[in-house]
């Protein structure tokens, strides 16, 4: 468990790098991320490198004993570099080309872009990749940030046309699987294929499906190409990128499998809980501090991604200047951010930025020290656990994070196959993961995110909040296994290929829930249909499945109107709608209970989490809260009591 | 009155139709529509036709006694076509070039396309034309669907030009009647002319309206190219094309007389309710019904299109996918839709779709079958209609459409001068059309929907919700005439060319109504000016005339602010502003009144139709109504209790 | 003070402009604009001028006494000029050209429109500058609508390069300034600067601001080329432009230098009040009559730019056609906002337009006229003010505008400096802006409003709003004067180049008020903190520095939370956030107090306007209200009680 912080010596005069260094050292930084966006500075002309600053600059820090992660500048091409080759500029949604003047100006299908970015890779790997305190390489920053993914550009045409040649090998087949049959979409040959934007009308969702998937590896292999030079040329070090949270237009899962150490991520609570489709009223309620599940979302899906490796590369760490409206957080959240990351697995919390920059674009967004050089409130509290961690000395076994009872299933194919044919204006599938994610960590329990082809065995409950797209693993595990699972709406809807499976929804999850769904509705905000479960009322929203049991099924819910609205077989849970709030807490309080979980319901604001021997409690709330700590439990930080906006952890002994 | 149904044979492995075929004749359809869309499967490279598909499947059908409906697949031409032609893709209103790979995707002007659709309709036409079973040919598909009209090509450029040179003769005839002396918009010739999209502020509505008159004619004359062949070659078969509901981008009436047998529409009550503007509060109460009047309203205006011979092409039979929210239809109420049709004079009533296509864009809209092959609700409907038809036998000559007591002036250019020149952002003609329509029907009254340059001198009641450009036939038709006539706000206003009226509106109207608009006032929905009339108190809402009665003309109603709110000289009655709900049913009910018609206050959801012999009661309601019957009356179609979502028919003995 | 009309004699027939200026001499107007728009009549083809019109139209009116204002047409370039040079066509933020068809189809920076704009008012100036009846000539028409500002061509682009060379020399200082090392901006010579649009994210902000300087010094130049012109062959006569409410895309002081007698604006109260971000309560209380400080606002702020003198060069005077509603307005209100134009100094009040034009873009644009001839209500007012005007006959030195007690400084590189980086989405710095001057004028207090680098040592009161930029002046003037300042937040927060200030905001005002604002938030509508002022409870909106108060500053209020609200150190107040009205105008009035001005808080709708010897009281509210003149005032305009909608004129003896 340490700290970290992104810095940019090239933003400052060298005079300053010297006190820097010293004063990250003292306030317990162990590591520090640079260069990103630096391309310009470290080769000014086209095949003239300029080392001797950065050279100096890592001297420097390494002087105090700091571990540097030196990320690759790759999401900003230098001037010279789009003027010789202004082919590799992204091409937007509209068809307009993006131009240079701020970041992510680049296509990431352009072959001649591919080329510079491993000439650069290969230089600084070159020089930096032997240096000991070079302890790990971060590739470009943030893939796909600015919705530049898709794009459309001729490069990624004619790559596109490769990649569906491979996957299909004839023209007829990809015909017959993407239904082009309708309205006369055949394709002579992979040459006459087009990119799906610009249409008078919807395009085939089979095609958007493809296209996110060949940008998804598209993704995948520019990190690769970068990843296999980095493992080349510096054998040992970390190979890492910086995520987003709440972000799914590549499938991180299939990316990590391109050569990836560490899932790190970026985390601004605050501005990502004004933008999520939350509802107004928790975007008011946790404007201060961030959703109380927001962090603890991401940090569990990237646990996963990282195969239990995951850092927070960028933390949040005071006001930002992103999203709409940019309040400043509340005091002693930015410790809480800290600690709740170290709870959920995180080897390191890096925070964004060392100083706050007073000129361009990022000027609003704030860092540990204000522009004149003082400590900021967020790096007063960074400090803090800073002093905390020296005190806090646990072997790293005690404290590697263990299995939880819970999985959570996600998918990021699921996610683009609701963007493509959503039906309802405001069905959102990481929404609706996210509230089922919600409704666990309100009863107490930990969770790990993993991919929908994870091997689940020994998870004594599975929560699929909607996978449309079923694999076959699944259900395969569902039958020789012998835990429980629950599933949620248009669940084993589609297949692979984008089409209503043939034995209508939910697929070959039949095979354990005898059921079909013969309708299906979107519902407009205002339609409601209501129901009663366990004494609460309730209703639906956005989604209703109009599922017929078969036998063997029961409906463990009805709707007001006779139609089913939870189905179970046995060990399988299938929920046939969305539901408000409180009655998707007792229909999952009621699968957790079946499964033989133990669940403890949270106060508002309050979650817990296990991390090998330690146990945590994280009040986002403003009450104090008793913590269920047993009497004799170790506080390594906080006490039995915590305040508002706090934190407490203990030992739990055997 | 016949059942019909949607059916693509293409995208069904061919053992399927037999059995296809055998349960549509058993469930009662006598038609079937083919082949639209079908382009790259019947030429599937320039110039090779393969017509074995399609020959065995219209003998399928036609071994099953169906009788088909051929369409011309020129709204999705193939990819070879657009390859060789990129010069036919449609050019939208924002400059941008619309690709292929949806539907749609070509330029109604093109000439280079214009030959290609003569060529493949002449093909189909010549092959099919004398067939025994193939009665009707539909032209394309929903012309200007997905907003495609008005197209910003350069052959549209081109003919344009040629239009208005043809119109005008002389480029200053042309500059004086769209006043282009104003900001020195005049042209030197008729080769300077532009189109009227990308500017920097408002285009001339001039221009604007010149330009809609050009695209109605264009879509017209596309439309007789192949209508000209249907007739040369499938003598005797009715020509048709699939028209849309509420939809105004060109002229139906005037496309009518290029070769049309049969107005065919497409029925989508429950998502048309949702897209058009009405009151949030009826868009909830009809969700799942669709709003009573929404499907009635497209009946009689399209009755009247096609000079009384009406087709439903499409019918809604289940949940569709392309609203913001597609909820599931109520029981019944696809029963009700085929009833209200053929009340409304419809010949057929032809379901879309057979079977829901699994694949491709449209793998969301329902049909008769569930993509299993299960008759889904919808389906059940449709068979249990189908069983009462068969039961049904009445005379052709008792169910003829007879006259209304009311006609109402539709008027296409009305739509597009308000289009032009909204001046209240929320002022809508065809809302305005639609609320007038909806108040007399709620009077229980059956209506016609006619063109404004229509003889309507046997009609006892003639209401213009507003008719911007004004006849001189009307003027003419209500001086020599005896019956009754209702205008709404914004009469008179313009001349044909798009300017204000020199006498100011009514224009010469006021040879009947004596009385001046000297101002008029779109009012922001917070603004509402208050009156009573008889007892009501109300609002006018959007717009207000201010108008001086003059000699002869008196102010039947009178704002609180003094301002008159209806005018009336003798059998003309002028509405000076659009009225809240209420308002507008009680001046309507008056001019009824006075018109000597006798109506029948309907309660909620409750609407009555008379066709021939026949009289239906429709009830859209959620409570039972008792139907006014007279004692004796011979149920056909339930009894005289209609309970909610349901229908009753009887015969008037004279 | 005069009355004088906007009249288009090319709209109408020959014979109509005799009676025309007949009846404009009658009722009282003395001034006539003539010809803005007229290039196709002026020059109908290349090279070929037609006078023959426009010496007629000038000679008729100046039959009639009247005095002409001529406007050049350069605002709508002929078809023939665009078909020859394409180029001069402007480009918007999206990147598409925009077409001939409408007004305004021209870029500033093109030479070559420059050079037919040169040659166009070269001729018109040589053949009427020396005319004895044309008194004053316009440049262009409403420079910057329609957001033609910025355009985005080539010709901008290579000027934009010439204008960065000559402010920063080396491209390594701009590189410097701008802080293009973020992100690897860098340029490496001025022929490779781009401009900001089409980016996949936020420009630089520097990069922005010179954007909008450049622009802003085009349209100075393109102004001055024609000034020039003008001046040299029109010796004594006024040169003027019309100016918008509400705009500020470019530094109308920095225009001003450039050859301006006389700042003219176009004033339309009613649509106005509908587009500006006021509250939605405010657009309905004001809709017939516009906001009671929206008028009042730029009549202020242009009496500044023009230098103490200001004209009315469009009033509206009836319902007009280009706001999203267009109600009629409040009988009495065009005879309101006459005397409230003079009232302000207004020399001319020109009514836009004589008579309605029945056809093109504006046909519903009323006039003093309808467009059959009558006097509209709004003409009939007007004519009752020509009427009043005759009677009146006051010495000029008598009614000269003087000093008001409160100078607000306004700043144009304010509002793009918030428009670069609003950091809030509602935070706008002209309607930040207008609620300190409404809360003034509710004090019944005159107000100058000032550029930011003024001298107003001999103010008693000046108040910014906010001034990101802070001029050194301004705390020199503070530091050696004796007068009240009062600042907003964001004060002195950037630097000329659009960084953070070194010593944190409010900058160099820590001179005069030691505080540093250490963080800063913009506030979602939600999040209102609260506090008390006086017994006032009340709220912070928007945005809320985080400030700490140095040695020798009070907080005279602090939030509940604990954070200053309001900063002082004798005679500078600092306000460290956006209050709700009520709040603000109980700060505003203790300003106001200590700086020793008497306040006379105003009944709801009524204003006092003082001008010279004449006292104003200006009622827009719906009650009659008392004026406070003293006994023995002399009424030149109403009496004691001003009705609704109505005003008062009286003179204060010495």
């Amino acid at each position: 468990m340490q700290l970290g912080v992104c810095y940019y010596p090239e933003h400052w005069p060298e005079n300053k790098w010297e006190s820097d260094a010293r004063r990250m050292a003292e306030m317990g930084i162990a590591r520090v991320r640079i260069a990103e966006f630096a391309w310009s500075r470290i080769e000014p002309e086209p095949g003239r490198y300029d080392w001797a600053w950065l050279d100096a600059a890592i001297a420097t820090l390494a002087r105090h004993r700091l571990e540097i992660v030196i990320g690759t500048p790759t999401a900003s091409p230098p001037k010279w570099l789009v003027d010789r080759h202004p082919e590799i500029l992204p091409v937007a949604r509209d068809g307009s080309v993006m131009r240079f003047g701020s970041r992510r100006h680049y296509d990431i299908s352009s072959p001649v872009y591919r080329e510079h970015c491993a000439r650069i890779v290969e230089a600084m790997v070159r020089r930096y990749g032997g240096h000991a305190a070079v302890v790990a390489w971060q590739t470009d920053n943030e893939f796909g940030c600015h919705n530049t993914l898709p794009s459309y550009t001729q490069a990624a045409l004619h790559r596109f046309r490769r990649w569906l040649a491979d996957r299909y090998e004839t023209i007829s087949t990809l015909n017959m699987v993407w239904g082009n049959v309708f309205w006369s979409m055949e394709y002579g040959s992979f040459d006459e294929i087009e990119l799906p934007y610009c249409l008078p009308t919807d395009a085939n969702p089979a095609h958007l499906l493809d296209y996110r998937r060949f940008q998804s590896d598209e993704v995948a292999s520019f990190h690769a190409l970068q990843a296999d030079l980095i493992r080349q040329h510096a054998p040992g070090r970390d190979v890492l990128h910086n995520f987003m949270g709440f972000y799914a237009a590549f499938d991180h899962y299939a990316f990590a499998r391109h050569g990836l150490d560490v899932a790190a991520w970026d985390s601004y609570p605050i501005p990502r809980t004004e933008v999520i489709p939350l509802a107004e009223a928790d975007k008011h309620r946790w404007a201060r501090t961030g959703h109380p599940d927001v962090s603890a979302f991401s940090h569990d899906l990237y646990r996963g991604i990282g195969n239990g490796r995951m850092w927070v590369m960028e933390q949040q760490a005071g006001p930002v200047n992103w999203a709409p409206f940019n309040p400043v957080p509340q005091p002693g959240i930015v410790r809480l951010w800290t600690w709740e990351a170290f709870a959920h697995g995180a080897e390191l919390v890096s925070y964004f930025r060392w100083r706050q920059c007073p000129f361009a674009q990022e000027q609003m967004h704030s860092g540990l020290n204000t522009p004149d050089d003082t400590l900021s409130a967020g790096g007063q509290e960074a400090a803090q656990v800073g002093r905390a961690l020296r005190k806090l000395s646990l072997p790293a076994e005690r404290v590697r994070s263990t299995r939880a009872p819970v999985a959570l299933l996600f998918d990021y194919e699921a996610d683009w196959v609701f963007e493509a044919q959503r039906h309802g204006a405001d069905f959102d599938y990481q929404h609706l993961v996210f509230e089922w994610y919600s409704a666990l960590r309100e009863l107490g329990l930990d969770i790990d995110i993993v991919s929908a082809h994870a091997d689940v065995g020994e998870y004594r409950l599975v929560i699929a909040p909607t996978l449309p797209i079923l694999p076959d693993s699944v259900v395969e595990q569902i039958e020789r296994g012998t835990n429980h699972w629950v599933f949620g709406p248009r669940t084993g809807s589609k297949t692979e290929a984008f089409s209503i499976v043939p034995q209508l929804p939910p697929g070959e999850l039949q095979r354990v829930l005898p059921a079909r769904v013969v309708e299906v509705e979107s519902l407009r905000p205002s339609i409601r249909p209501t129901l009663r479960f366990n004494g609460i009322e309730g209703v639906a929203l956005r989604w209703r499945d109009h599922a017929k049991p078969g036998r063997a099924t029961e409906a463990i819910a009805r709707f007001d109107d006779g139609l089913p609205a939870v189905l179970r077989s046995e060990r399988v849970t299938y929920m046939a709608a969305c539901f408000d709030t409180t009655l998707l807490r007792a229909f999952i309080a009621d699968c957790v209970g079946r499964a033989g979980i133990e669940a403890t319901p949270m106060p508002e604001g309050l979650r817990l989490r296990r991390r090998g021997r330690l146990r945590f409690a994280i009040n986002y709330g403003d009450q104090p809260q008793a913590v269920p700590a047993s009497p004799g439990a170790r506080f390594v930080v906080g006490g039995p009591l915590a305040g508002p906006v706090d934190v407490a952890a203990w030992i739990e002994e055997d």
